[in-house]
This record gives C-alpha cells, structure tokens and sequence, in this order.
C-alpha cells in the first residue's frame, strides 16, 4: 500500500546554521510521521531535512533522493532510496508531483522553479517562512488563478504539524 | 549553421487584446529579427507570437513549438517546426534553455517555471512589463544570487530591440 | 545509507500464469534479499514483482513504482513508494538507470527501451529466459560495443540469486 | 502551418565511410523533400545526415538537433534549430515521437532505445539495412504485438523515396 509523500524544497549548497536547525526539525517530524520524505537528494537543506528523518528510530516513511544526475553517489548519505534521474533540472517537476504536500524551506530560483510547478500541478504548499528565501517569498500568497487557497504560512514545527493534518484532514476523500 | 533562438514564455488559455496585440508584436519582430522563435507551442501568447512572425515575409528564422504532450495536434496552426515532446511540464525546462534569450510576456505559475529555470540556466531574461504577470513582477528583479543582472524591462517593441541588440554585443565573444 | 536498487522490466498489460508466478517468485527473492525493487509501477510484470515482494514479512527494502503519468493511482496497490514523474514514457530511461542490476521478464518494446538504456548505462542486466518476449531475445547477447559481457541468462530463482551474488561480488569496489 | 518530420536515429562516434555516404545521401534527399529533418544533433550518423541536407540550395525543411545536454556548442555545425534539452539520453523518447516517419541507419543500444520507442509509439520505421547495426537487425520485423505491419527495408535513395510516398499516401487521413 502506498505511503503518502511530502516533497521538501528548499536550498542546496551552503545554509546558515539557522536554516539547517530548522530543516532537520522538519525530517526529524516527518519521520514521526507517516509520510516519505521526497526531495532532491542533495546537500543544504536537502541533506539536513534527510539526516534529521534518519534519526527517527523505527521511522515508518522512506528517505528518497530523486538526482538530475545518472550517478548514485550524487545523493547525500542520508537518502535511503535513490533514484538518479538524469534528466537534470528538469527533475525539479517530478520532486514537486511527488508530493502530497510540499513544504518550502529557504530557497532560491531552482525552488522556486518547484515550488511554481507544485502550485500548478495543484498541491498544497506549506511555507517554513523563518527560513527566508523563497519561502519567506511566497507565503500567504496565492500564486495564480488555479486556486483561492495560499501558500500555508508556518515558522514552528507545531504549526506544521496543525497545518499538515488539516491538509489531510480536508482531502481526506481524495487521493491524498 | 545555428541560428539562435529566442524563447517566449508567457501565459496559455484566454489573453486580454491588448496582450495578444503585444505578442504579435514580438512575434514580427522576432521574424523580422535572424533569430529562431522557441515557445511552448500552444494557445495563448504562445499562439499569437506565432502568429505575428508568421505574418513577415522572406523571415530568417523558423517557428518552433515544444510541446508538453505526445500528438502535433496539440500545436497552434501557426508553429512550423514541432517537437511533441511527451514529457508534460517538464518541457518547461526545455523551452527555458532553449533561448539564447527569453522573453517573458503576462503569464501565471507555469511561466513562472520557466523564467526560474531560465535564471537558473544564465539566460539574458527580458520582461514585456506592460503585458502584467509573472512579466510585471519579476521586471527589474534579481532573482537570486546567481546573477546580479537584473531581468530586463521593457515597455515597447523600440526598447525590446535596443535591449537584444545590447544583450548580443555583451555577450558576442560567448556562445549566445 | 543507500539501499541497493534492483529494476524490474517487463511486460505490461495481461500476462500468462507462468510469467505471473515467476514475477512474484523475483519479487519474494528481492524481498528476502537487502535490495530495493524499482519498476515502472504498472499492471503486468510490474505488479506481480511488487506483489510478490509485498508477501515477505519484514523485508529490508522498499517497493517503488516510477509511473509515466501525474497520478498516484496509476500506480499497482502493492508499490508503497509512488512517483509519478509526468514525463510519459521517458520514464523508462529513468527506471533504467535506477537499477545497480536490471532485470528482464518478458516484455515487448517497452521493455526492450529500458533493456536498451541499461545496456548503454552499464548495467547488469539479467534475463529470465523462460518468460519469453525480450528476457528471451536478449538472453546470452551482446548487445553492443559498450561491453563484453552478455546478458545474463537466468533459468530458476536459485541461478538469479547465484548470478546476483556474482555480480555484487564483481563489483564490490564499485559504486554498486 | 507545420511541416512534417523525418527523425533520422543512427550511429554516433566514429562510422564507416559506407555509412557516412548514405547517410548524407539520406540527407540530401530529405533537403529536396518537404520535410524538417530531426535528429540528435550530434556526431555519426547525425552529423552525415544533417551535412547532406544542409548541401540542398533552396530546400523546404528545416535541420533540426535534439541534444541531450545543456550547451548549444554540442551540436554539430550542420544544424539550423538546436533544442539543448538537458534532459541526457531520455532525449531519445523525443527523437523518437517527433518523427510522422522514423529512418534507422546503423546504429547501437542508443538507436535501439529510439527505434523501440518509436516501435511503441505508432510511428512508421524505415530500416537503411545496407548500412548494418540496429538498422539490418530490425529490417522486416515486427517488434510486437502493436502492429502488424514490419519495419520497413530498404537498400537504396529510390527505395526509400517509394517507401516514404506509400507511408505518405497510407495515412493521408491522419495527422501524418
């Protein structure tokens, strides 16, 4: 039976300690849930949000890495499931499909790329908005005229948690 | 030989008149131009930029849609070259690195991942600031910290002109 | 910590009772072993891989379907790990590459691309001759100048599970 | 209005001086065709192919070159359109469904992925058999269960000329 996924998106290369902080809460809760973690498989907030799942003991969800590249040793050491795409950036669409829920963490222009196609593939965005970047950008907002609903705006661990189960909790007959 | 291509991006489904106006505007000064005209290839400004190139006799360049979906059909009547690419959205990808240079005029999220993964990628981006949309907010800005070339901002067909001529001289010992 | 990955390829739509039951025999052995099963996440060979593997009581891996299309529910009910990619049948080059090792049951063009890709990928490929359709054309071949070493040839579980041995063992400095 | 396509999948690296002279005659005959030609863009038979029809004064179609990477300079300097894809070798799927009429001529693991491809895409194969490879191997097969009608051999320009009017004339109610 399928697991339900949340995407997160957020900066590669270089974070503040802050932002790291804040991203490895965010794995560490989702592996107390019931979700798979998708992301990009990377370093910065890809790989703090995957190192903080991977210390969840007896964690139901996977930590899965989807690459641009074609090699697995791209992934960071955290990811459990790899999958190297090689298909380049243009992955950054599936990252956001893959997601039942996308949250933003920071970000620059590549995120933003995946937090566009998540709002048009009509998935619900969740704003860590503390973090900055792109996802300080876009919370509250509503993006375009595919939706009524904003970018859910959180800045605690608590407040993702109120806002994840009222995500499910409305979608509850749909797929999700 | 390569003729460079100039990709448009901007928004599907119903425009306004006075959007459709510019986009065919930009469509004969890109025929007039010796670039080639790259664009999503379906309704919308991507239509009525194929079209207004179209309409210029003895052009250079060719028009070419790249399109989401596996079938020709899915292309305007006025696309020339048509590569149904059958990978969804995330052709958006394509048509973004297929410029040398990308125009961005109106346009919602699906646009907005297009001129991310532009920035991304280094293109010379240039915004039709008058048309609204992801062209108005993203005029003037720096995206991120990939480059501190603002995205160009243009209200008339004269200044679009001066500012291709401007990014091809700047960038004429490169690839572009 | 990455868990290997092995890719399943095959047959969609109806299959023998033959080919049905030696799937879901692969599926238990990958089950029983410390891989991940990747596949494209469909009917056929592809849910009877993953049904298969679903039977074994705390196996180690995960099962992970690539879909082609948007939707969740593309997927078999037995993948617990769903990524719809969107990118149509490009998807096949990712399930290719996906794989540390790559199997074949059956199959018809479809699974002759993903063959193909994983060939020109280096992968180890291991056909269950007995299946028929592709595992049978390329069982024993060389398929190109990209290696000398031919398509492995597999009759029973016990041979796969010898031929898998072999492979990781072959390859242990690798990245596989 | 669009023009069609011919996809010419074949060969890259180093090629026979046999191979090399009927792929540019192939191209010379597509330049005094109505057709665009779509290819890989790259060396091989893609370079040969592209070369011939570039020596066509006057001709309708256009060169056209589906690359795999990021970069415009890994065209070779025949094509007209370069689409730099980024999206590596699953560029294959495009080449492949871009054709109203597929032309194999040689070939390795890379050209079977694209002629498999456009096998399951309902596209009309023609195999240059003379030429070896890929195309000798799938000349007069049917690849499966799909369709009835076998890939196409031909020896010679002539024989190809036939084979593309009867193509032509077969669907003329189609989108072809």
């Amino acid at each position: 039976m399928r697991v339900r996924n949340i995407s997160v998106i957020g900066s590669s290369g270089i974070i503040s300690d802050d932002v790291k902080e804040l991203a490895e809460a965010v794995g560490k809760y989702i592996g107390e849930s019931t979700f798979n973690l998708v992301c990009g498989g990377r370093d910065g907030v890809m790989e703090a949000v995957c190192r903080g799942m991977s210390t969840v003991k007896g964690k139901k969800g996977s930590i899965i890495g989807i690459l641009p590249g074609y090699d697995f040793d791209g992934a960071n050491s955290f990811c459990e499931v790899v999958i190297p795409t090689g298909i380049g950036y243009a992955r950054n669409s599936i990252v956001a499909n893959s997601g039942d829920i996308v949250i933003i963490i920071a970000g620059a222009t590549g995120t933003l790329t995946e937090a566009a196609f998540a709002w048009s593939y009509n998935k619900p965005l969740v704003a860590m908005v503390k973090s900055g970047g792109i996802a300080k950008e876009l919370a509250g907002k509503v993006l375009d005229y595919r939706s009524t609903v904003p970018v859910y705006t959180c800045e605690t661990i608590d407040e993702l948690d109120f806002t994840v189960k009222k995500i499910i909790n409305e979608n509850k007959d749909e797929q999700i």
